[in-house]
C-alpha cells in the first residue's frame, strides 16, 4: 500500500470497511482505473474503492467526505468525454461499481427490473431477454458500459427514437449523495409528484452529484416482428423525408432509424471485411430503418412495403434491400457498427456528436462539410448516425496521405467550425456522449449565463466541499 | 391602489412597466386569483402582475425580488392542492400568465409546437390538431390550465400510458427565476447531454423554483384509426390481466385505459342524465380501452377484437361494448369523465390521488376498501382512474343520510388510512395533482431523510430570500 497519498486514518477505515479486494492501492492494479479508453487522458488515484454494497459504498463516500479527498465514480469506463478519470495529481481515489453486479428483480406485471451500478447493459439486456421481455436501449459498448454510468451520462443509442434515452428508461434510482446519505428514490411509480425531479437531475450529471448504485428500468414487452432494410438516397433531405413518411403511418414502429453518409459508407465497404454494399452501386446517403412491433402478424410487413414502395415510386428512395432472414438483418446491422472502426482504419480522425433540431439536418450537413473541406483540402467528411433523434456523429477523417499528427494539430480548428454552425442552428455540442473533462471548456459560452450560474449552484448546495467528481462539467472558475 | 400593501416605489415601478391592464391591485379585481377552484383556500394578495411577455415578467421578477416581495405563479388557477394560491397575509404578489397567449410555431419537420405559458391546454391541442397533429395531453381541467402550469405541476392525465405525463412532452423550456434572470433551454432537441437537466427539475418544481414562461413541446401524428371498448370484469386484478393482454400485444396502441369501480359506475349511472350503463347488468369492475394508430388500416380493430374475444372466451371479461361511431365512443367516454361530478351529487367526498406499483393494486383497492368501510360504515368506496399508470382516484363518498360534515371532519383519518396503505406498497400520496399546500405536511414522513434535505438545498440555493412561491412543497421549518 505504499503508492497511496490517503492520510494512514483514512487507509486504515476503508481497508477495514472494504477488504482486500475492495481496496485496491498498488499502481499495477489501478493504473487501468486512471486512462480512459479512448486514452485521452491518464490520470492517477490514490486508491481505487470497490465497495460490494450501497451500505458500504455510503460508508466509503462518508469517510472520503470527511477528510476531503476527490472521488470519481466509475463504471465500465467507457466515457467518451474522460468522464470517469481522475486528473492527474493522485489525489482523487476512484470509487468502481464493478463489484455491485446483482440483478435484483424482474417484474412481468410492473415490466420493470431493478439492477445494480455494476450491471453491465448487455448483461441487463440479457436477462430481460430471457424472460421474454426487452430493455431497449442499445449502445456500441453495451458489453462493458454500466447501468450506473449509462444512467449518470443518460446514454442514447440506437433504439432513443422510439424509446428515449437512458433517462427516459429509469423508473427509480439509489445514490450516494457527496456526503454518505443515501437518498433512495426506488419507487417504481409512472406516476408521482412529490417535490422536485431528483432523479432526473441526478441523469446525466455525470456523477458529479452522487454516485448511481442501484436503478429501476422500465422494459417492454420482446418484439415478436422486425423489419429491416437499407435505402439508398440522393441526399440527408431525402434520408428526412424518408423517415417523415414512415413517421406519419407509425412512429411507435420505428425502432431505430440511422443515416450514414457515402463517403463513410464507402470507407466502410472498401476497408470492412464482408461488408461489401449490398446495393446495386453506391449512392450520396443511406437509410437504415428498423421497425418492430410485439404483435406476430404481418402488419408490419405491410407497413414496410407500402411506404418502401411509395418512396421507390417516387424516386425518393433509388434502391433498397429488405431483410428477409436473421441473418441478412444482422448483415445490414453489422454495416451500421462499422462505421466508427472504418473510419480508424482510414487514419486519424475528428469526432463531433452533436445534435440539432430535425429540420436543420440537411442544412447542417451541407453547411458543415462545405466548411471542413475549405479548412482542410482532402478532408473526407463521413457522417452518420440517430438522424431520426437530430444526432449526427459529424466525423472527419484525415485526407490520404496527410500525416496524421498534422491533421490532429489542427482538432480544435475543425471542432470550432463544426461547433460554431450547430449553434446558429440551436443544436448542442454533445447529442449523447456527456461533457465529461473534454468538452468543459465549451460549457461558458454555450451553457453560459443563467444556465450554468444555476447549474454551479446546485452543485455547490449538493456538494459544497466539490469533492464528487470534481473537474467534470465545470470548467475550472 | 389603495389596497395594496406594496412599497410605493415598487408600486411606481411596477405600474411603469406593466400599464394598467398588466397591475391590478383593487381587491374587487383581485380576489379571483387568491382562491383556489377547489375553494379550499381564501387567500390575499398586494397586487395581481400580469405581464404580456417573458422580459416584463423578469423585470417584473427582479423588482419583486429586489424588495423581497413574495412571488406566487399562477396560470389557470386549476390546481387540485392550492399550488397556486397566496397565503391570508397579503404581502405576495400573484403573477399570472394570462396574457401570455401566443402560439409561436409548429413545426412539422421537428413534430414540435412552440407556445406561451398562458395558452391552455385546450388551445394547444386545438391548434395541433388544426394542423393534422396531436398534443397527446387530456386532462379534464385542459379548457382553463395553461401550459405553464401544466409543466410546472407536470400534469398527468388519460393518455399518460402512452405519451407520458407533461415532463415528457416538453423538449424546451423558457423560465423567469427568482432573481429575475431568464433560463432560456429552448432547444427542441431529443438529445442533449450538456450538463444538468435544469428542465427537468423545474418541470414539476410547482413554481417554486421559477416562473415558465413559454415551452417547446411535442406533437405526435393525428390518429386516424381508433378502437374503444368498455369492459365488464370481476375485479381490479382482472383489470389489471386485461392491460397486460393488450400491453403484451401492441403497448403503443393503448391510448388510454382507465378502471372504474362498481360503485362509482353505479353512482354515474343512477346520478348523471344520459348516463346509463350501456351493458346488459352492473359488475364490480370495469376497465375503458381505447387503443389508437396513425394507421389507417384495419389491424387496430383487429388487435381489439383478438384480445377482448380471447378475454370473452376466457371469462376475464364477462360483457363489453365496441363504440361503432365516434358519438357512441364519446358516450363511452361521457361515462368515464362523470365520476368526479357523480360523487359530488351523492354528497361529501374525500379525494385520494394516489399510485403504486402496477402489480400492487389488486393487494392496495381491496385493504384500502376495507379499512376505510371499518372506519366510517356505510361509507361508499368509489376508486377510479388510470390503473395503467398504477394512478387511483381512491375517492372515498359519504354514507348516505350521513351530515357531510360529520363525513369530512374525519377526512383526514380517511386521506391517513389509505396513504398508509399506499406507503407499505411503495406508492406515492400525489400521483399527478402535487404537493402544493394541501399536502405539504405530509412531506416530511413521506420524502424526509435525504430526498428533502436535497430539495432544501437546490431550493435555498436558487431562492435563497425564499420569494418564490413560499409555502408550497415544503413545510414550514
Amino acid at each position: 500500500m505504499s503508492d497511496t497519498a490517503l492520510p494512514a486514518a483514512l487507509l486504515t477505515a476503508l481497508s477495514e470497511l472494504l477488504g482486500p479486494t475492495g481496496l485496491l492501492t498498488d499502481a499495477g492494479d489501478t493504473d487501468s482505473f486512471c486512462t480512459d479508453w479512448r486514452m485521452l487522458y491518464h490520470g492517477r488515484c490514490a486508491a481505487v474503492l470497490r465497495p460490494a454494497t450501497t451500505q458500504d459504498c455510503a460508508k466509503a463516500v462518508a469517510l472520503c467526505a470527511e477528510y476531503g479527498v476527490p472521488m470519481v465514480p466509475q463504471g465500465g469506463n467507457t466515457s467518451m468525454v474522460g468522464g470517469a478519470t481522475p486528473d492527474a495529481s493522485g489525489k482523487a481515489v476512484v470509487i468502481s461499481t464493478n463489484r455491485m453486479t446483482r440483478i435484483h428483480t424482474i417484474d412481468h406485471a410492473d415490466l420493470t427490473m431493478t439492477v445494480e451500478a455494476g450491471v453491465t447493459l448487455k448483461a441487463a439486456q440479457d436477462a430481460a431477454a430471457a424472460e421474454g421481455l426487452m430493455l431497449p436501449l442499445s449502445i456500441s459498448s453495451e458489453g462493458s458500459a454500466e447501468i450506473g454510468g449509462i444512467l449518470a451520462t443518460n446514454a442514447g443509442g440506437n433504439n432513443t427514437v422510439r424509446y428515449g434515452n437512458a433517462r427516459e428508461l429509469a423508473l427509480g434510482l439509489e445514490a450516494v449523495l457527496p456526503d454518505g446519505q443515501v437518498l433512495n428514490l426506488m419507487r417504481r411509480l409512472r406516476k408521482d409528484n412529490t417535490g422536485y425531479a431528483l432523479r432526473q437531475l441526478l441523469i446525466g450529471s455525470e456523477g458529479t452529484l452522487g454516485l448511481i448504485t442501484t436503478a429501476i428500468l422500465q422494459l417492454q414487452p420482446a418484439p415478436r416482428s422486425r423489419e429491416t432494410a437499407l435505402c439508398a438516397l440522393a441526399d440527408p433531405q431525402a434520408v428526412l423525408t424518408l423517415f417523415a413518411a414512415f413517421r406519419k403511418q407509425d412512429p411507435a414502429a420505428i425502432q431505430a432509424f440511422e443515416y450514414m453518409s457515402g463517403t463513410s459508407m464507402a470507407l466502410v465497404n472498401s476497408l470492412i471485411d464482408g461488408a461489401s454494399l449490398p446495393l446495386s452501386e453506391p449512392a450520396p446517403a443511406y437509410a437504415l430503418v428498423e421497425l418492430g412491433s410485439p404483435r406476430a402478424d404481418d402488419s408490419l410487413r405491410t407497413l414496410m412495403e407500402e411506404v418502401l414502395g411509395q418512396a421507390l415510386e417516387d424516386g425518393l428512395v433509388t434502391d433498397a434491400v429488405l431483410a428477409e432472414s436473421e441473418s441478412q438483418r444482422q448483415a445490414l446491422w453489422m454495416i451500421r457498427e462499422e462505421h466508427a472502426e472504418a473510419q480508424k482504419r482510414a487514419g486519424a480522425s475528428v469526432k463531433n456528436d452533436v445534435s440539432v433540431p430535425l429540420s436543420a439536418i440537411p442544412e447542417f450537413i451541407t453547411k458543415a462539410t462545405a466548411a471542413c473541406e475549405a479548412l482542410i483540402p482532402g478532408i473526407r467528411v463521413a457522417p452518420f448516425g440517430h438522424i431520426g433523434d437530430g444526432n449526427i456523429h459529424f466525423n472527419l477523417v484525415q485526407p490520404e496521405g496527410m500525416d496524421p499528427k498534422d491533421f490532429l494539430a489542427q482538432d480544435h480548428a475543425m471542432m470550432d467550425t463544426v461547433a460554431n454552425i450547430v449553434r446558429t442552428l440551436d443544436g448542442s455540442f454533445s447529442a449523447e456522449h456527456g461533457v465529461g473533462q473534454l468538452k468543459t471548456y465549451m460549457m461558458p459560452s454555450w451553457r453560459g449565463g443563467a444556465e450554468l450560474d444555476a447549474m454551479r449552484k446546485i452543485k455547490a448546495a449538493l456538494d459544497p466541499q466539490t469533492v464528487m467528481n470534481p473537474g467534470k462539467i465545470f470548467p475550472q472558475a
